[in-house]
């Protein structure tokens, strides 16, 4: 990819349009992306501590049905049946990463489906924090892994 | 605020439950958040050089937009009638800023609202980016300033 | 109203941002639109004819759920929650007339929302006669009335 | 197409049912819609002089949008993935002239998206200059072109 | 109540409308309701001694961002901002027992928003049991006790 | 099916997840659902001799539109776009009965679709009754058949 590369969903003059994908092909693509919700050591444990986990599985689900909605929340992005949209949430030292990988079958990627359900899942553990550390950010929310399309694979460099 | 404060939609084991606001008082509220899409200099300055500006209105909607979806994703939040979502996004440095203002006169704040906003922007913003620079990313996305609500004004500490 | 009136959800310079409504008084506002699906007297008459008036229902209910989308579909529209949204279908010698009337209490009025509901229930009727009618269009979509608001009475002019 | 053709939704006693589409061939299918907003010559030029030109961009998105809502809006419609949502607007003498092109592969065809698209879009754009021209209204909004569908071209006839 | 009463949503000749409730007072209404999912006992131990709890919580969500849709989905409710939505699921006998709560400050009632709720909870439940006892089926959908609205309370009778 | 297989969306500790659909066949499936609602014989009659019949439209027309919003509605559900969407709303003694069919070719059934339709359905029916018999419950709610899917053919044994 250079600089030469154009905008996804601008023209040259920067005017907005969607992409016209309806000449692609159908492949199997995969999307992968992360983010974390920075929170001190002191909540992780106390989250860690309850007995009941109820708060990854809202952040789980917040996050699958937000990835449905992609199409609905990015102005240009095109409406795709997400075939598997799966979310893992793991506390760390420094907060709570959270990790989206969703699957489809389409003439275009998921990685904006990823992406969102990502930071959907990082703000409903964010709504529920809040009254704790209301100090609390989402950081470094990022695709990692991208496979299937036609421009070839994309892993995140560090 | 201390460590004794309960989560804001977890009982004291740790079930998902959402709050009853339905005896507190309505007021006057503000919520405004920020966020950053992390970009190069160089793709900064590419957007800047386009002679139509879409690419900021698109994200300046897609805030708006998602604002007014935030109860339908995340699933403990009240659903409220925004009265302003303001988004503003400028060019820095080493990306694009975005704040995000909402207010409204409710039980309950906008403080997710406003995050949503805020994200949302970023994410539709990312959409047009990601063909020129697929590593961007979106950091620091947390709430700047509350007022108006039960528990007093927050302001986000450096 | 002159031309010296400012744009709704533009200022001066052009840029779109949402109104901030949240000073203003909550009164009752009504709104009224009405629009026309164009079709020949044949169609107007097959429709009557038929024993099941299923084809107006269909209008109506569209336009209903229509009007409660409003503020989805129009991007700067504010969230209200209408207290009453009336459809009226007619049949007439050209087409078929809509006539909608949406009430609210709130800070801003129901006048997109009264447009949307006309239009949708309009586009609902257009999908069951394109079989026969592809031909058919909708004309006319516009504000009858509007009442409660800061601004005074308005009421088209033929 | 004769007056003997069936009503697109609706059984033989006006009934209102979904067609069922699942026996069709999948093909790439396109339809082309168009309507105008009805504005006085002294307010399309005072938006032309706009120097910021969010306007067209607010309404070009929520035409976008609104395509992707249609089967949410339409009762009886079937949803479908649209492959490419194309918005133009233009500033013509006698108000705004707005036109969609709705591409997809699928079952069934894309006039109704096309339609919401360009209602979607003027209605949008009415919402900004209802300020200043509230008499301002939509008119002939209807399907221009369609091809790929089992029972052939449709073009518009003046 | 006599069956004088009149229809909800209809008028005497049985044409449906959405009644106006603009002129009602703003009170504090409360709504429950009930269900139950029909399952084996062996199904039922088979969920109760599962490590993790999720299959709850994914119901109990499932019922609240239900109940945030009722308008959406009942075409004559009217928009409402829930202030307390509450589920309740528990192991008895004979299947899984929700019970809903709904809180809000309106013109009009949460019945639709309570019902909604339960109904959400246990097809959501249905579709995580379903591999495992595709015959389990949902009995006794009823709203059990209405407060706060102009008609008196309401407690359900068995 | 034995006791033997797994939940459908949970994995063996519990844990909610939605399956990955992705290598699955397309094949054409059929899902029907039914429920009841159930009312006194007095108030199906006084349904029956309203001239008009809305009320079984909007029961159908609310049915059509739930199952589009099933993925919506249902956390782990697969978005799919149904084909076919038929309700049949029908009176009997004691009380409205309600059927369901949904049709697609999709890599994942429509039985969530089909349930999700009834009990919207009856919902939108229980909405126009509820001045008039509060007491009105819904019962049965099932899967009654299901074709086309990987586990071959699913017919509800009485």
């Amino acid at each position: 990819m250079t600089t030469a590369d154009p905008f996804s969903h601008l023209d040259e003059t920067g005017r907005a349009r969607m992409v016209d994908v309806s000449e692609k092909r159908i492949t199997r693509r995969v999307a992968e992306a992360s983010c974390r919700v920075v929170l001190s050591a002191e909540t992780v444990e106390r989250l860690a501590r309850l007995p009941k986990g109820d708060a990854y599985a809202v952040a789980k689900l917040a996050g699958v049905q937000g990835a449905k909605k992609t199409a609905d929340l990015i102005p240009l992005a095109h409406p795709i049946c997400a075939e598997q949209i799966d979310i893992d949430v793991q506390a760390v030292s420094n907060g709570i990463a959270i990790r989206s990988r969703v699957v489809v079958n389409a003439r275009t990627g998921a990685e904006m489906e990823a992406l969102v359900a990502c930071s959907t899942a990082a703000l409903a553990l964010y709504d529920m924090v809040k009254g704790v550390e209301r100090q609390a950010s989402i950081t470094e929310l990022r695709l990692e892994r991208k496979t299937g399309g036609a421009r070839g694979e994309f892993q995140r460099q560090e």
